[in-house]
């Protein structure tokens, strides 16, 4: 086994391209969001709350995005038995709510989107349209 | 689209009229009660707590100012499904007990009150009392 | 004293625009940045890690975006004697290293940028030009 | 020694006459403040942010009550050589900054009032102010 691998890091490019896919989409259905890139340590490398979204999704956001780039599923396939389990183990950091996918490409991940401020559903769909603009990046 | 638009801000004047108005409407039922207002960003502007109410609602009776702000609605109509991802997912500060209600003018929320110490529906009771106390404020 | 009196609110558009501004900043004078939008609550609104950039200058820019909301100047003019108090009394909030300045217009504090990982000069500079993006804005 | 002594209690409408006071002085000095007023236990009593005052002192004003309560003396009396330290002790609670001053009545400590958003000074003066309003109030 080598010390080390290749990997691939998520840029401020394309996770700006992320964000602006994610606003367009949220605009296009009428409901803003609160939309949080992070990287595959679930540290914070674009973000943005939309006219009318709410300040605590702000904090709903992130976690969402932080529980698909730990887990490298989307969020809200958990067994409901864990859920508030892991979420109390963690201090609150994972998340079983709608609304968080990972970014993955190449079989790496290398970062994921959380997005809140709409149903769940509505959620899970800005996130998808930010992952499908990146060129190369696994849907879901 | 701009980079700024007009908005509305609750004045001290306005939040202290409501904490009078919380505070008669508690002593007219005899329960004393813990009661936050707090502006459209969940940061207090005025709170009293009422000889005999409970020292935790002061952090109770804050989640619900904030939750109504962030939410725009009164707490107590979220999806029971979801309340508790919610209030972990953003540390607590969600809450969907009964007694939050937002301050909205014109439609713009500018702020929000948290009521705690009685039950749930006294609570509410006197968050909708200070509300009433601003005039133009939307009634819930 | 009315109870409410007009306000501006700093649109996602608006805090848009100065991230980018502050990239180009950032981008021509060679120094990666973590850019932080707040509103005048201090709550997030936009944010962008640039590629190179420190992933501890998440926190630092926050806190000084934060820190100018409040203050309603530039971070960096605090009496020395009172910058570590004030930090300790506000859990860490208040900051007064260079790159906080406040979004002011037509004399309503708006918002602040908080920029961190160049030096405080390299980081008030990107500041700068994250402000002077807004039309209306005040010049520090 | 008996198991329980007769003690005083700030009421709510002592509570809210000081924050009367505070205001009253601080509009005399055209300077917004925070003002909180606690209970022996540093618990909240009272609160209000005058429209201008800076969104962080809401933290610092409460630190400066709670450490003007338990110190049974106003802040800004600790040794320098301390004053860091016993922040960091006490995970930023005690605070050295101006403008704390216990309630003492017929030797009780049963509150104390902190204020922040202006120079040291202004905000003791207000603590003052505020003081003077309860009879009996031991001056500082």
């Amino acid at each position: 086994m080598p010390d080390y691998v290749p990997h691939l890091k998520l840029t401020h490019e394309g996770a700006l391209k992320m964000l602006a896919a994610g606003i367009a989409k949220a605009q296009a259905m009428g409901q803003p969001q609160c939309i949080t890139i992070v990287d595959d340590g679930g540290h914070l490398l674009a973000f943005v709350r939309m006219d009318g979204a709410r300040v605590l999704s702000i904090d709903s956001s992130r976690k969402k995005a932080m529980s698909a780039a730990s887990g490298r599923t989307p969020t809200g396939q958990m067994a409901a038995a864990n859920e508030l389990k892991l979420a109390l183990a963690t201090d609150g950091k994972v998340t079983n709510l709608l609304g968080g996918v990972p970014v993955i490409v190449d079989g790496h991940t290398i970062g994921a989107v959380g997005v809140g401020s709409g149903t769940g559903e509505q959620d899970l769909e800005v996130a998808q349209a930010a992952i499908a603009a990146l060129e190369g990046a696994r849907a879901f």
